[in-house]
């Protein structure tokens, strides 16, 4: 039923329920129309199609202590909801996340209801447009401390970043009380420095403001900010709400790339028995929403995430669809340049390298940090080995000595 | 240090951290300034009033299989992070939600800061003095079927259910598509409805219209449905966001109750080992953004809470003070007639006995279903058992011959 036009088809794991066709019957019925047995005939045939449909039950092998385990799948017209993701959370997991052991795995959407949901306006191919920068991974510094940091502080760290070769550099997502160094100077300061790289050396580079304040004013301090020069927003998307996402996304005057940040995620996605499996939550619903690039946990890291989760996120983002672009996964955290040739073997080219103790704690400082992080870059797209690379790049050298290399 | 001028004080419980101290400090750190020992001197001393402290650490007995468990708790300085739900959230629980086995259990706000968010702009005075009700607990229905009937179905309904003797009524949270029965027009239908049963006996009525849209535009939505005769709001707030319900109670023009549905709500407060608990979530951060009116599982029906969490969530929405109303509890899912008793002396008086099923199932309707839910909750005020009260109320005595009565 996954390619139905009529229905929204949803699939959860259920752990203790002994009778899974009734289970989902109920579900289907209970959220949908309400009830359905009682009613007249007549109004049977005219609140039929608003009925949601059990689609599939299936039994899994009990959980260690015996209790019963099933998938179940539910269809739900589409009719029912509006082309948003609030509408569509809470027709097939509002009441329902409440009840007991249930975790929602996978949404498939029709076709036109996913039309409408306006997906990445930049996507993979968009950013690399803007940046110029074709067939290898990008790279992405993080500040190592906005919190506390004047303008002339963070400009100097901006400068360090960019010269060591990064793409994008973004903010601290926890970056709210700034106004020692308030966003829109910050983007006009980090602006300039964007255009004197350009013009000396013809590189370019993105830089990702956090995206803060009343979620009723986020659309026009977007506006403001890309007026002042910004090049890209960074969204904490959970705490917001998608739905902002979505607007911003949609809106025609905010015309740079956006990167979704995975905060506040791990309390929806990490329960194996409640909330949204992570393929869903920062795969399919943040390209949905409209997200260009999306942060979240690598799998080698300290914050990890199971490697098939974290494969099942970029997946998600980066498979052909009909109607939005492709966006660009950034399996973040505990990224140094030894595990760039595990990152490019799991994640391919088209993935954000984003760094950020594995810039700032390279021993010669951030901007060797970046160079290291090149160099491994290159070396991984060129098909060499980073021992080989390293006896040219002396950064890199010092990198490896530090943190070593994640052996495939 | 609850009570610290400066720091926001959160309680966390982890599993699996063998030391706590290293964790909590590692949380401390990393969730403010980034680094610390690594900083010069002078450094140090600006950033200092960044820099996150731990409060406490505490063992708690292991898990069954033996893995160790914890408590952290940890001072965010406040002037990190901006007066509003999304910063909040990003700072104490962005990153640190992905961080394995770990639950946000509490949050305490220094004062000043609680000032700067809304809290309830009616609460429970603000809504009693609305319907002129004193001294008992609040009755509210809600529509059986909303997806799929026309205006003129749900005028009969509604009307059904105003003459049984309920306070309010509310939509079906899931009622988005609802082009036969726009929002403004229901609004306009029911706020007839209710002069018309004001004028004849003198009782006032609350209608809880859904407010749904896109989250940039709900502010307007909801000052237009205020102009069109609208006497409450239902919100989503966990798929909508909790920012956008802290805006709308802020607003000037919006001048009637909120009431917050939980859909979703399931999928951060479930897990024992992951996302926030039920009392935080639905208690404490409902009423900071200025909800109402709070609807969340009861601990009785078949969506149920455990008891503890849901008097947990009851206590933060209605403890008294310095500085926002007291919010209105509304335990829900499962209410029939013969669950008021319990209902009363687990909850009180101030709560919202909140029915679908008990109401719309009674076997002479749903008038007769709203009439002995009245009864009964006359009854329990005046210290009257049901049975007793069922002698003068026949739709007491059929409802409790239908759905029995809990005994203590």
């Amino acid at each position: 039923m996954a390619a139905d036009a009529n229905f929204i088809v949803t699939t959860y794991r259920v752990e203790g329920a002994t009778d899974l066709e009734k289970k989902a019957k109920s579900i289907a019925v209970g959220l949908t129309v309400g009830t359905w047995t009682e009613l007249p005939a007549d109004k049977q045939k005219t609140m039929a199609p608003h009925l949601g449909q059990v689609v599939d039950v299936k039994e899994l092998p009990p959980a260690a202590d015996g209790t019963p385990r099933g998938e179940i799948t539910v269809g739900y017209p589409v009719i029912n909801v509006l082309p948003d993701i609030p509408a569509l959370l809470t027709t097939v997991f509002g009441k329902l996340s409440m009840d007991g052991s249930i975790k929602l795995v996978d949404v498939d959407l029709p076709e036109a209801f996913e039309a409408q949901l306006p997906g990445p306006r930049f996507g993979v191919e968009g950013v690399r447009e803007r940046l110029g920068v074709e067939g290898r991974p990008l790279l992405m510094s993080i500040f190592k401390q906005c919190i506390g940091m004047s303008l002339e502080e963070l400009k100097e760290a901006y400068q360090a970043q960019i010269d060591g070769g990064v793409d994008l550099v973004k903010d601290d997502e926890i970056f709210f009380a700034d106004e020692q160094a308030p966003a829109v100077e910050r983007v006009k300061t980090f602006a300039a420095l964007n255009r004197e790289r350009e013009e000396q050396t013809g590189v370019k580079t993105l830089y990702a403001v956090n995206l803060t304040g009343p979620v009723d004013q986020l659309v026009d301090r977007a506006r403001r900010l890309v007026e002042a020069g910004a090049s890209c927003l960074l969204l904490n998307v959970l705490p917001y709400g998608f739905d902002i996402l979505h607007r911003l996304a949609a809106h025609p005057e905010i015309s740079v790339p956006i990167m979704a940040h995975p905060a506040f995620a791990g309390a929806v996605y990490s329960s194996p028995n409640h909330g949204l499996s992570a393929p869903l939550l920062l795969g399919k619903l943040m390209r949905w929403a409209g997200a260009d690039m999306v942060l979240y946990p690598s799998p080698y890291g300290s914050v990890a995430m199971p490697r098939e989760e974290a494969l099942g996120v970029a997946e998600h983002l980066r498979s052909e669809q009909p109607h939005h672009r492709r966006a660009l996964p950034g399996p973040a955290a505990g990224i140094h340049p030894g595990l760039v040739p595990v990152l490019y073997r799991d994640f391919g080219t088209d993935v954000l390298v984003n760094a950020g103790g594995g810039i700032h704690g390279h021993p010669q400082g951030s901007t060797a940090g970046g160079k290291a992080f090149i160099a491994a870059i290159d070396a991984v797209t060129e098909g060499r080995s980073l021992e080989e690379a390293a006896a040219d790049h002396p950064e890199l050298r010092t990198a490896i000595e530090k943190w070593g290399v994640l052996v495939h």
